[in-house]
């Protein structure tokens, strides 16, 4: 193999497989990035077998080959290159990284050891990359880290028509997108459970005007876009979808609209005033909202947010992170917040973005301090 | 105390002042920072008994008087405030800061309790201010962090004449700065160690375009520039000057004159391939120098930067990050590389900068591997 491409384009494309693969493997092999090279140009693929990423990028091939290195040195000696062009050669049980001044030599893997990236399953439908890109790191967020529940660390997913919802819950908060959905002909229903925290990854590579193809069958689900695709294994259903459907049937008490940004700064000065539990409390009032803090050691802080308030006018005491994470997927725009009674989710919604992506987003109360 | 100012520059004078403070102190009132308005404006001022800093700035004075609150929590909240100015006000048992929308509270602490902050010792002399600032920012980052070995924690400072030289070193690397030097007529001659981490922080505050006057008795170093003053309490002597004298008694066998940003690039560049010490080898050739990393699990690298080659062409081996240490303070600048033989350091010059400023940097070389 031996081929020259832009330093930069090879440096983003290798630090994406790379960050695919788990940090530190038993076997080394599934920490490598697999290079592949023809008359088309060179595809750079990474599999730790649950995962799989293959990504095609243009070069100037001079002996078609492949090759596979350590996904991560290789990025890293890309990154801090500072000449356009880079040539990765072949050379005896090495790979080269060669500029004009300088060799980087790379031990080879055994190609034969690898398990392979796995093409995706069949088209199930599309969706347009910036809105899936937005959905997806709005909702993801908000599925659990913690691997000991795995149903909560998942992303779902399903199919409605010509809508996609996505949702996402660790149990205190929960984010369902709407996006639109085109179907492919005769394809089963998409319907799925996925892991959260890795499509959230590869959406942040999908480009605002492509198209993603949505692929899956009983194990696996694929995405498809431009000239890149990536597939993982899903998780283990059932998902409490019927608990979820409750938490939607929300009876709101009253409503205040406010600009997402302003209250979310409020509550970040808030929030070190906090107390034990870093609480901040909302208190609606006429054409207002208040945000306050009180801590025993901190000192207290209040702060009034203009919003347009209707209904019963409450007080909710929310964790502050858990409220900014519920304000952040509103960033730049108004959010309607909707105050349920006693400890039920407080509902936010904004109606669809100009990508058409529908967010509900609902927080849980904590119990006021003393109750 | 009642007074309206600019929240940014009260945020950036308070989060000086908090920064000096230690995080964590039994008691209290020393994580304080003491306000006190009159009819010049306001004085922020904080000590930990060791290190004391007072900072005068401009506000409109509503009411004179003193407040002491806890400094870290108050620089958060100003650093958080979007309105353009700040009250602070003594409510009660309280110090409010209040913008037109939100108002935070926090507990006054004991006045009483607090040490006060000393006044500097008398002048010694004075330097400018951007001169100050880059020899004790590149000198003071060579002494030890770790005080078990106090005085190579130490900064030496000493007038010579119309000079004042600045030294530092942790064995293994050695830096010294000169500089011009105004001494005050009649004082003592300025000679002392001084902690090397605070005066590099406190360097930061200085303005360009400011005068440093330097303060000194047998106990205290001071330092006054604008409307600001800090002090902090001597380290012990001796320091080992005659070991420091010698180290700079060098006999060069052979010079590279280079560019040291891009050597600093090749080294960087280098160090994934350092081996498990972090090594990389310099090779001085004919209108080059060679930068070479060798790794028998990462691979290797080599790559030529251009440079001016004089006397003996050998080969030095470095811990790449001390190397990219010694580089650092020559950024931007050609600097010529000083190499002696065997295990004596390499010296590093540039001549005098634009400021005045002399660099030696001196920096100890590795055995080679399998020596």
């Amino acid at each position: 193999m031996d081929l020259t491409a832009t330093t930069a384009t090879l440096a983003t494309t290798t630090a994406q497989v790379a960050a695919l693969l788990p940090g530190r493997v038993p076997n080394p092999v599934l920490g490598g990035v697999l290079l592949t090279a023809d008359a088309h140009g060179v595809v750079l693929a990474g599999s730790d077998r649950e995962h799989g990423l293959r990504l095609t990028r243009t070069a100037l091939v001079h002996a078609e080959g492949r090759a596979l290195v350590a996904a991560k040195p290789l990025a890293e000696t890309l990154r801090a290159l500072d000449a356009d062009q880079v040539r990765l050669v072949v050379e005896g049980p090495r790979l080269a990284v060669r500029t004009p001044t300088a060799r980087f030599a790379l031990p080879l893997l055994d190609t034969d050891a690898h398990p392979g990236v796995p093409a995706p399953p069949p088209v199930t439908g599309s969706v347009r990359g910036e809105a899936w890109r937005r959905a997806v790191l709005a909702v993801a967020p908000t599925a659990s880290r913690d691997g000991t529940l795995p149903i909560f660390t998942g992303l779902r997913l399903w199919a409605e028509g010509d809508r996609l919802v996505l949702l996402a819950t660790d149990r205190y908060r929960m984010a369902m997108a709407e996006l639109p959905w085109r179907p492919e002909p005769n394809a089963s229903r998409l319907d799925l459970l996925a892991p959260a925290g890795v499509l959230a990854d590869v959406a942040k590579q999908v480009g605002r005007g492509e198209t993603v193809a949505l692929h899956a069958d009983p194990d696996r689900v694929g995405l498809t876009w431009a000239t890149d695709s990536f597939s993982t294994a899903l998780l283990a259903m059932p998902f409490p979808d019927d608990r979820a459907r409750r938490l939607l049937e929300s009876v709101v008490a009253g409503t205040a609209d406010v600009d997402a940004d302003t209250v979310a700064a409020a509550v970040r000065r808030a929030a070190p005033y906090g107390g034990p539990h870093g609480t901040v409390t909302l208190a609606a009032a006429d054409g207002e909202l208040r945000v306050r803090g009180n801590d025993p050691q901190a000192g207290e802080s209040e702060e009034t947010v203009k919003a347009t308030v209707s209904g019963h006018h409450g007080t909710t005491v929310y964790q502050a992170r858990y409220l900014l994470d519920a304000l952040r997927p509103f960033a730049g725009r108004s959010v309607r917040m909707g105050f349920q009674e006693g400890l039920r989710p407080t509902v936010l919604t904004a109606g669809p973005d100009e990508d058409e992506v529908d967010l509900t987003y609902l927080v849980v109360p904590m119990r006021p301090p003393g109750e």
